[in-house]
């Protein structure tokens, strides 16, 4: 809705009029009036409407009507002029015995205009959105989209786009929001109104805008070819420097085109949402501002960064190459190739050394109506690997964004193997259809204890669509969650199955194994260095079993939050038998590593999972911790593959999810569509 | 709703298990079951209930029942134990033959624990309000509220409570709100555990708790009488300093009195809510973290700052003495004292010369349904009146709040005779009980011009409950709002009218003086130091004529937002005849200032206005403007007492409302109920 203007209006004097099509003027006709004025009567040409308030009793058309105290004259116009003041108005007043006492003309002149966006999320610039102005969540909600321009169009010297205060490429376009505005009017404005694009002071931290210079002049037959011509062609409009900036008025009907970028993501400082306003503004003369007459807005919300659970299909699988895991390799080769996918191996003179592709960054992406694509999450965790997310991940259509905190604040509950996504849930009504992200930190009624950095959860918490829970990890000397949970697809019920590292399933399954007849089967046969253990002695060591209870009832905390956050039933939850045991820090506190190979730290590929080889007690000569995981999975149509990871990984307290890294493909559902 | 904990329980051994009544207990059977188990029977004492999921097909009750992969036993305890391990549940497990296998006993004790605030708001502690948890605005919410301890209980050496870590004066209790931790139980917790409160780092910014110690031990005869007693007795539990702490469990029926503080007002960084939690810790052993088996949680919401507008009823009228202002002293005098309201005089040994009292403060006021006090908004202005704010009014039950903004970025829009509040309206069925904030700023089209300062803007916006509106005040040399805009109360329509400075209305009064033969009447007769001006020679002028149009078109401009933004009529809005003049400043740009006692800039106390004495031109020896002025109050009931300001404050650019402040009762409205 369009308020109406109040116009300034003097008997004895004509005035010119800009008015905008859909907009009213608002003339206090007892103020302009001359005085002893006692009536008035009003007259006007085809284009121009008015009404009176309070409405006259007179039922002659053209009879002088009384004047009140509050006699107001309202006017619009209902289509944009083809010439300056090709309309008019004129308003007469009259004395006590209707003797004229004055005139007062306006010569008026109307234009269209409006600022439009894709609010309808169609990916098409419809005209003049009446929700243009706002954002509303849902299927029935409306609210154009921006995307953070975090990707880079060069492949050499590159960086964010949204770091360049210019379009360096065309192809840059394809990223940003198209933001028309349609003008209908004459040839030119008349003398000294002018258009004028604005946002504010804190928006203008979030977004930069671009206009298309062809509209303007004859398009440049170079186009594309040189760098200075995108810089000339596609001109900043507004950035943190110009919050407003006059934009051409192009005569008779015309469409311009503005691409919108935004620069950073929803933050705990930055809800997301940006308005940006397009004024008309009035001449009064030098060395007074111009009035803005009219205004229009409308408002983005920046796509927040969504992560991909392990029931989305893989596109690409991440591994590292170093000196001595040439068995690691091979198994994730051939598991890969199997499965169809790409492997990309990240090599030694690029890793230095550091195989853990999982926790130097998370693969999430960025999506609107108009365009989509994969964005890195880089951990300040920062390990030798901390150069691959930008170097070799960044690129065209390939977005980088970090959170930079201080060395201090950083610990091992912020490798990226901490933070994990579940599958689509649906909780006491209230549905997640792009899940709910999982990260791992101290008990909140810890006096000390490691958290993941605050820089890092604000992010996470402040993109909204993926609401985050906090586990328990600090009980883990490594400290990630992925050590004691992941999903798995399901063909039933909610569509995956949350596996937990389960000591009680494990002692469980080793005392049915001597029971059995088997207490003599050595786990860690034929491994180099290792010394084997039977399972009559796992069994017969007291502290052992005390140091598994303890674990088995920090995983049952996380359970518990994880029943109660994802809404999940006991039949959703599968406990894989896995034993922990635990090591004394240099703080005298004690906390928990895998005994043997961590087989819920697996890889998981569509129906194929990569799991770390337990090298468990062999039966009949296979091993039984393989038998029982195959036995589980199978029911849910699964394949496992053992991958040897001992002596690379799990001896330096990782394993295969930690080694690897799958980069998704992203949801169907599209997160605008979420009801909030 | 309390989520049910898993339960580790293991055959053959009994285990204590502490169970908070209200919460249950999850037992998997199948996992805690000897190798080969076929049945199960359960047997507990009388304060034990229990259910079997899935629920058993057997009707004899003591029947062995059939252990499934998912058997769970969900336990619960309804009433607190009085003695450690008074109760007992028994589970038998059974092999095919229904041979005992094994048994696992579980000897429990109960306890009651609540967490309890205001949640209801009637400034009682009920117990476990089942809302306590979250926060809802409206007659129809819930959740307790906080008051920022920002007045000082010391008179001398004084600073804000909130500035201090400790309990310095018994009364300062009265403005924090009481937390009661409600337990029932046996005499001592069982070994090893304990109750802990604690907070999220980002919260410990914003609040601080200290506990009663009273309640735990014998009561001091000294206690209110010392210093150190109070530090001693109100020892503090949790701050930015410490996250988590240890609470005393008291046995029996207890109860222990906590004691909240708010540190600061929701900002841009902070929407104003507060979590805080209790656990119930359980021991596992040294050098591994205690686990929470059961946390309680509180919610407030701390009370926003909360400005009076004229509507509501005077308490105190602040102005400065000056070498100068005896004239305007005299009247304001007799003003205050005529409506029966106190005056407080700011003398030249404290003001240093500064008249502007409106300009260094904003009077508003913070509550809750416990405590309630004024609160003064310094400004960043900082004149030479800087200090008088926390030097003379900061005091016990008398808040002080201010933002800091570097130097470069305060400007005479910072002064707060531009920042103002409506009376209550209603705006398109949007009900705004406490009225809407005003501030003038520059265009939001202007490439340059001044603006409040963005931490100051920042503060008002988060307070939300006075949603604020932007004027454009930057036309003015001084710029303030007050310059051409108040309210004052009406017994009819909306409760109050709009007052508008109108040039229009003043040439309209002038024209008809001319037309009725008083040309010749002059302005500022017997003024000294001021040239007295003819009406013929002010209307003779073309281009004051259009500099006034030109102020007019401004002040249009800000009716047109107030209109839209108050939901006003033309007929909630009064016109008052006052004309302005442009200045040119250094930058070659024209600012206004008023050309006569601008007679908007007046204090509203009741029914009496008091109003710059605008020495207009005499008709039968009455001021004309006067004469109007009482015209259009007279039919409000209200009474216009004119005081000479000219020499000592128009001449300097303000009027009676910029050398004058007005401390105000607050609004019967609770801001709580605010449905948002
Ligand atoms: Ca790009
Ligand atoms: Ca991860
Ligand atoms: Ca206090
Ligand atoms: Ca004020």
């Amino acid at each position: 809705m369009i308020h109406p203007r109040t116009l300034r209006v003097d008997y004895d004097r004509s005035i010119n009029v800009l008015c905008v099509v859909g907009s009213e003027l608002n003339v206090n006709l007892y103020r302009s009036a001359p005085p002893n004025s006692k009536f008035f009567s009003v007259k006007c040409t085809s284009n121009v409407q008015y009404s009176i308030t309070p409405p006259p009793q007179e039922t002659s058309h053209l009879a002088p009507i009384p004047l009140n105290g509050n006699s107001v004259l309202l006017i619009s116009m209902s289509q944009a002029s083809q010439y300056e003041n090709d309309s008019k108005l004129s308003v007469r007043y009259y004395g006590e015995n209707k003797e004229v006492l004055g005139k007062a003309v306006l010569h008026l002149t109307a234009v269209e205009i409006s600022l439009d966006v894709d609010a309808d999320r169609d990916n098409v610039v419809e005209k003049n959105n009446p929700n243009k102005g706002s954002w509303k969540w849902g299927s029935n909600g409306h609210g154009a989209i921006l995307l953070v321009n975090c990707d880079s169009e060069r492949k050499y010297w590159k960086k964010p786009d949204s770091e360049e205060n210019f379009v360096s490429k065309v192809s840059d376009l394809k990223d940003m929001s198209v933001m028309v505005l349609r003008t209908r009017g004459p040839v030119k404005l008349p003398e000294g109104y002018k258009l004028t694009m604005h946002i504010s002071q804190g928006d203008a931290e979030s977004v930069r805008v671009f206009r298309s210079r062809s509209s303007d002049k004859a398009t440049n037959s170079l186009q594309g070819k040189l760098y200075n011509y995108f810089v000339k062609d596609y001109p900043l409009v507004l950035s943190s420097e110009v919050l407003s900036q006059e934009v051409p008025y192009i005569g008779g009907r015309a469409e311009m085109n503005f691409y919108v970028e935004g620069l950073r993501f929803p933050d705990k400082d930055f809800d997301g949402l940006i308005s940006i306003n397009l004024s008309l503004l009035e001449p009064i003369s030098e060395g007074l501002p111009e009035t803005p007459i009219f205004t229009d807005k409308v408002v983005f919300r920046v796509a927040p960064w969504i992560m991909t659970p392990n029931t989305l299909n893989p596109v690409e699988v991440f591994v590292c190459s170093t000196s001595d895991n040439y068995q690691f390799l091979k198994g994730m080769k051939n598991l890969v190739t199997k499965s169809g996918y790409k492997l990309k191996i990240c090599h030694e003179y690029v890793n230095r050394g550091d195989r853990w592709m999982q926790d130097e960054l998370e693969f999430g992406y960025i999506d609107s109506p108009h365009q989509r694509f994969p964005v890195v999450l880089d951990s300040p965790r920062d390990g030798k690997l901390l150069d691959f997310p930008y170097n070799e991940l960044l690129g065209p259509d390939f977005g980088y964004v970090t959170r930079v905190a201080e060395r201090k604040d950083v610990s091992s509950l912020d490798s990226f193997g901490n933070l994990e996504v579940s599958p689509p849930v649906t909780v006491n009504g209230k549905n997640y259809p792009l899940g709910r992200i999982l990260i791992g930190v101290a008990f909140p009624t810890a006096t000390k204890g490691r958290n993941m950095t605050k820089v890092v959860q604000d992010f996470l918490w402040a993109q909204k669509v993926q609401e985050p829970i906090a586990l328990f990890s600090d009980w883990l000397l490594v400290g990630h969650i992925d050590e004691f949970m992941t999903f798995v697809p399901a063909p039933d019920r909610k569509g995956f199955r949350l596996l937990l590292a389960s000591p009680d399933a494990g002692y469980k399954l080793f005392r049915g194994l001597q029971k059995d007849g088997h207490g003599q089967a050595k786990l860690f046969e034929g491994l180099k260095d290792e010394e084997p253990i039977t399972v009559d002695d796992i069994l017969s060591h007291d502290s052992f079993q005390a140091e598994n209870n303890y674990v088995q009832s920090c995983i049952d905390w996380n359970r518990d939050v994880l029943k109660r956050e994802l809404g999940l039933d006991e039949d959703d939850i599968i406990d894989l038998p896995i034993l922990f045991k635990l090591e004394v820090e240099e703080d005298k506190t004690y906390r928990a590593v895998a005994f043997y190979p961590d087989m819920v730290n697996m890889i998981v590929l569509g129906k194929n999972l990569g799991i770390p080889k337990p090298f468990g007690p062999k039966v009949n000569g296979r091993c039984a911790l393989e038998a029982e995981m195959c036995c589980l999975m199978e029911g849910l149509g699964l394949s496992c593959t053992f991958i040897d990871d001992f002596a690379s990984y799990h001896k330096l307290l990782g394993e295969v999810h930690c080694g690897s890294n799958v980069l998704r493909e992203p949801f169907a559902f599209k997160w605008w569509n979420l009801e909030m």
